[in-house]
């Protein structure tokens, strides 16, 4: 909205844009966005820019605009371990039969080492570590691990040691544990020995990891972990690669120093843990580079009961946009 | 009922029993037994008696009748980790927070080492080893863990390595995850790190393992693997000391002639790997011995459908017993 609103206001004031501009709304997003890419197949031509610009991120502050510069990537699986083919009695069976929580437990624990890396084999293949300048930055946004996790009542950095909170989050690849299942979860106790236990599994992927080569270390270390009378299934819940923007390039220049004349404090170059697979859509169908600038607040409760966009993010939010499209238009 | 029977039977043809016997009927096993153990202790001076004949277990094979020595115990324990106060956006958190899934993973893999072995601190104080001649009596039975194991699916005996399948389900402890849910669990996939993660496990008890032990030694472990930012709840359920009978005493030697003269083949001491825990209560609360001899087979779908009682059973249990009461009176 502030970039319609943004166009619509320049147009008011001088008569016409500063350049060509295409208005792409994508109402899918929640959902996957599953007609997005055959729109950008069928429409490619017309759709061919000289810049994305991408308006689905946050500022850093209530005084500091920020640009995006990586997003991380997303592989899903989920694996279904079976060992007997019933559900066993623990009195009878206990002891002998191979217990399918037992194995998936293993599995799982297994994903780290005592470091907090991942250990899949060649899972850091493609992962580059983040140029010293902009971690310099980062330390001055004066964000500590206590104040990030204490928001959610924690306090210990999880994940690999020796990195700062915000390099976790932004520019780290991880394992993640979603969910996991087997056995009796009711009310009170059976003493049964499952015939099947289950998990899913996603790692965020950062830099040029490949999401088709996690996806395989991943079987290949699962199958290495199951006893050989008992069998996993996987299924594979999507993939997409990270994408990083260059964090020093003329397009990224001229947006922060646009949003700079607009804000109380200079913008910042930050990463964004999740995904918004389009922008390597963007990159790879039509060659475009994209700019992620948004307005939100960390306090916007977004997707959460009392969801609101702050007034101050729609007007400054709007004049931003003016900035940076008389900017990139010079 | 065939104890029933041999009651009927000895009085129709002698005109009376060839000793006292009190009959006891227990209705509640299966929901765990509550009013039995208060009707122990409001009637123990009418109930107490030279020996209790527990005929809640099974032959050996059609042709072997079999006296159960060792009951193992249980202990039950419900675990809930609990990491955020929310359930989090692995996007947002993945890598920096801690994941309750993990912690449970690694305290669920650690119950075992590489052998086999269960690793709480002093969980073997208490097992005794089997006599060695009883050990080859089993032997002799011609099980395996490819039989016992096949009729379910499997083929390697997980547990503790170097010891035969009777030994591993008849005279050995355990610790066996029975249920675990944490996460999404539903269709589709959600890349949530979630606030909490459960798990129930129990551990079977042999010889004069300490169930009241076995839990403290169960939560200091799981505390000690707890991240310092993340809290565990216990709940107990249920727990119960093993019951061994003498292998050897004058009572088993003279119910194994009585039952081997009935059935082709001579009766074997074998083991039971679930509980009856009244057994237990028989010995503290009266003082009895017990004799735990049954004419269930192992093709009678306990508590399945189409459930069966071996017409056999009933004919040769009868004239069992009657072999029994006779050889105890004598």
């Amino acid at each position: 909205m502030t970039f319609v609103e943004a166009c619509r206001a320049y147009k008011e004031t001088h008569g016409s844009l500063p350049c060509e501009v295409t208005i792409l709304f994508e109402g899918e997003e929640e959902s996957g966005s599953p007609s997005l890419k055959p729109f950008l197949e069928a429409n490619a031509a017309e759709l061919k820019a000289d810049y994305a610009l991408v308006c689905d991120t946050g500022m850093w502050d209530r005084e500091t605009p920020a640009i995006s510069a990586g997003l991380r990537g997303l592989v899903g699986e989920e694996i279904v371990v079976t060992a007997a083919d019933r559900d066993l009695h623990s009195g009878m069976f206990g002891g002998a039969a191979a217990n399918p929580i037992h194995s998936l437990s293993a599995i799982l624990a297994g994903l780290h080492d005592a470091e907090g890396r991942v250990t899949l084999d060649g899972f850091y293949d493609g992962v580059e570590e983040t140029p010293s300048q902009i971690k310099a930055q980062w330390e001055t946004l004066g964000q500590t691990a206590e104040k990030f996790l204490g928001e959610v009542g924690l306090s210990v950095p999880s994940g690999e040691k020796g990195r700062s909170v915000l390099e976790l989050i932004w520019a780290r690849p991880t394992a993640e544990v979603n969910g996991i299942w087997g056995g009796y979860t009711g009310e009170g106790f059976k003493t049964v020995i499952a015939a099947q236990a289950s998990a899913k599994v996603s790692f965020r992927l950062v830099g040029k990891q490949d999401p088709a080569k996690v996806r395989v270390a991943f079987r290949t270390y699962v199958k290495s972990k199951i006893p050989s009378d008992c069998s996993v299934e996987f299924h594979a819940h999507g993939g997409s690669p990270a994408i990083q923007l260059p964090y020093d390039s003329a397009l990224l220049n001229t947006a922060k120093m646009a949003l700079s004349d607009e804000w109380p404090k200079p913008a910042v170059v930050i990463g964004m843990g999740g995904s918004i697979p389009i922008v390597g859509d963007f990159q790879k169908m039509l060659g475009m580079e994209s700019l992620l600038v948004g307005f939100a607040l960390s306090d916007d409760r977004i997707h959460s009961p009392n969801e609101k966009y702050d007034l101050q993010s729609f007007h400054k939010g709007i004049r931003s946009w003016i900035r940076i499209l008389d900017a990139l238009a010079a």
